[in-house]
């Protein structure tokens, strides 16, 4: 399938084709975010949730169980300790990097506060480890326990590495491992792994997911320096401003030289930065062709993550998720 | 046993008692909180791990698990999921109540920054969950999800309660519940899960734990008013200062007449406190006998935990448990 076909929306596709099953996937991320006693539990979570977020992820899971023709009622389950796991890492994260806005709203800690953010999310990932436990299978609890590790060490990494100049890319794919991909990987391996499916089909569930989750990354931070195709809604400079080292960024101080390095020292590592910087390091990712060398790592893990999917056997959702990686990349020029 | 005996260090003996346990336990805490990656992790989980913390929660599961004759290895997982999980809350904690000093030394929110508290927190929290996996008892899993669930839900509950006076004994019975009845009562009742132990005695086990966890709050609340035997290392007034509704206020509030009310509305509800008001509020306590009437709830709990262990078989841990009760409102006059 082509790019262009591809970029005929596959998240709705996907969205029709599942939409039964995500409907019980909503029935229940509704019950069980509820409180007996704490009614600022569902506000602040439904304040997320119910945001229009797009569920890719639960979506990841309950197209894996399906095409592994799973026909149980536990990848519901699943899909929405996945997307609870994500809701709470986000909660944590505007917390972390002082964030007022998200998906075009104000973000829960400028609304409530701080305390609220950290302590919901700490209930939405106790919630979540519920939910996964209803399922009965020790592997699964595995998986996603390994995942929430992998997310919380990748996003300290991030903490502490993005800010140095020597963040490499070698860091850089540990850091987006933890805090994209492993919730990823682990949505798509749940569903396998629920189903029943053979450890060959299970291993390339993973490897898309995986593949998939630091395209998905790649993408984001491409996005961040312009070169989207359309309007996506993102203000262009965020990761600038907040000093993060992304890919483009660490490609084109790869190649800097003793001055453009000076440069890239003062804005990022001592976060001195005055009006036409940003202007600055968008000359400078180009001069280094920076964003166009993310982009071609970008395509790679789309087309690592379309040939994982080759031992599974044929299926109309196996073509959705396919498409679904080529739009991944659609959305940057 | 008397009150006096009881006295001479109960946390020691059985401390002494569980020895060999507990060095297992703290070389599985050690081995568990390193990080291949992000290095902030051990540093931060150290600094709070190893200052000394006296390791009640994971000696509740060890002796409750010998108690009822376990002989295998998983009680030391339990027990190290148990002090992981406090310690991912008292780090959130830290953050929530902007505290700077936690066990007489600078809190990890302080040392380091509320960023690396919350995600080291994270990391502990799905570590805990690994940890606890690997006993491959859904029960266990069960019942230390919920757990979890229920201190995060006590801890919002707290955010939004504690501050108004309209919260009586029973909203507070709630929230220490969740803040700290419920983390160890799963303690002692994984304990005797992971055992096999029979229903009555993991249901003895359960109540001896909330009844402990619940006495211990209020020794907790007692002391932050003063009111204690010896000197404790505590700031008095610290709950006042920060607009906290315990016991021994709600004690007072129910009793206050209009003058004493504005009082209260103004110091708690509407935070404006003058010098003067911690002692105007210690007069209140004492006029309508707010701290005695809160320590008779104390020592009703411990008689209810000591109670408890009556259909458990007579032994040394079942005494050492029995001592520890009465050493838990042993610290208050």
């Amino acid at each position: 399938m082509s790019l262009d076909t591809a970029a005929v929306k596959p998240m709705e596709r996907l969205s029709a084709a599942l939409a039964q099953d995500m409907d019980q996937v909503n029935l229940l991320i509704r019950d069980r975010m509820a409180s007996e006693h704490a009614p600022r539990i569902p506000e602040i979570s439904a304040h997320l949730i119910e945001a229009g977020g797009k569920r890719l992820r639960p979506m990841l899971t309950l197209a894996a169980a399906r095409m592994c023709g799973y026909e149980g009622p536990h990848h519901v389950h699943l899909a929405a300790t996945v997307e609870f796991i994500h809701t709470a890492t986000l909660l944590h994260d505007d917390v972390v990097d002082e964030s007022n806005k998200r998906r075009g709203r104000p973000t829960a800690n400028l609304l409530w506060d701080n305390k609220s953010s950290v302590l919901v999310g700490d209930y939405l990932f106790a919630r979540s480890f519920q939910l996964m436990i209803e399922t009965g299978s020790l592997r699964v609890l595995d998986i996603l326990a390994n995942a929430s590790a992998t997310i919380a060490e990748g996003e300290v990494l991030q903490l502490t590495a993005a800010q140095s100049l020597k963040t490499d890319e070698a860091i850089y794919l540990k850091i987006v491992r933890g805090k994209t991909a492993a919730l990823f990987s682990a949505a798509t391996e749940v569903g396998g792994v629920i189903a029943g499916a053979p450890e060959e089909h299970v291993t390339a569930l993973f490897t898309y997911g995986d593949a998939l989750g630091i395209a998905f990354q790649i993408v984001d931070d491409l996005l961040d320096y312009g070169g989207a195709t359309a309007d996506t809604g993102k203000n262009i400079g965020d990761d600038f401003r907040e000093r993060k080292l992304t890919l483009p960024v660490i490609k084109a101080v790869a190649k800097a030289d003793a001055n453009e390095r000076a440069f890239w020292v003062r804005v990022i590592e001592k976060g001195k930065q005055d009006e036409g910087d940003l202007e600055h390091a968008l000359e400078l990712l180009a001069k280094h062709d920076a964003m166009a060398s993310a982009r071609a790592d970008a395509m790679e893990w789309v087309t690592k993550a379309k040939d994982a999917l080759a031992p599974l056997p044929p299926s109309d959702l196996r073509d959705l998720l396919i498409d679904l990686a080529d739009y991944v990349v659609s959305r940057i020029s």
